[in-house]
């Protein structure tokens, strides 16, 4: 009989991507979604997590980072976001996932975002976002 | 006797600060001097690799960034940069660090950056570096 399982076991490297690309679906699905309450459970609640928002200087800490997101998440703009040219990179207890987010909605926008997980016993966590507007070239 | 060599060994998470902070600082003194060489020497040679200019789409893989550096170096401009509110983080094998780059010269700006390090065996390389602009607010 065969196993349709994947033949690396969980921990692998290829389990490791797949949670740290689930974690970074998540941000947008919280994002998306304007859920205030998602978007805390997948930051990690530190001292050392950084937030950049396009145009803005860093935001470090989460006190700083939460109060960030209740305003933008309770604002008027309702953003589809469109993932595209995605890239996984996992090393060790750290992810970091670069991708491109098509913002649809009242505003539209190509912004550039990094991001950092962490590995929990809880899950990977989101650590550090940064993202940057795309500025059309001429 | 009192030894005054600092409790914790090399290698220890004080030591790790220390180095990825160093790494930093050669990036952005290679960028000040202009020097491609430097710039080519702290980097991560790889596909994994990958640099946000302010305003820019990512590049990825050192082919491309090297390019972009190439020609950034290349170019008219000479910026000192101002390094503030600079915070290092270290878990494992990564490293990465959050910081204001104050930029004085024919243009004047502040870019918020994030800088990712890997541990090699010969020493941190940049993996990722995402720059933008801080817009001023009304």
């Amino acid at each position: 009989m065969t196993d349709p399982r994947p033949a690396r076991p969980a921990g692998s490297d290829a389990a490791d991507h797949e949670a740290v690309r689930s974690a970074n679906l998540a941000f947008y699905s919280a994002f998306e979604a304007s859920d205030v309450e998602a978007m805390s459970a997948l930051w990690e609640h530190s001292d050392r997590a950084s937030c950049v928002h396009p145009g803005w200087p860093v935001l470090r800490g989460w006190t700083a980072i939460a109060r960030s997101w209740s305003a933008i998440l309770s604002g008027p703009d309702r953003l589809q976001v469109i993932l595209t040219d995605e890239r996984v990179v996992v090393v060790g207890e750290v992810g970091w996932v670069t991708v491109d987010e098509n913002l649809l909605g009242q505003r539209q926008a190509t912004v550039t975002a990094v991001n950092v997980f962490t590995r929990t016993t809880d899950g990977w966590r989101m650590v550090a976002h940064h993202g940057s507007a795309v500025v059309a070239r001429r």
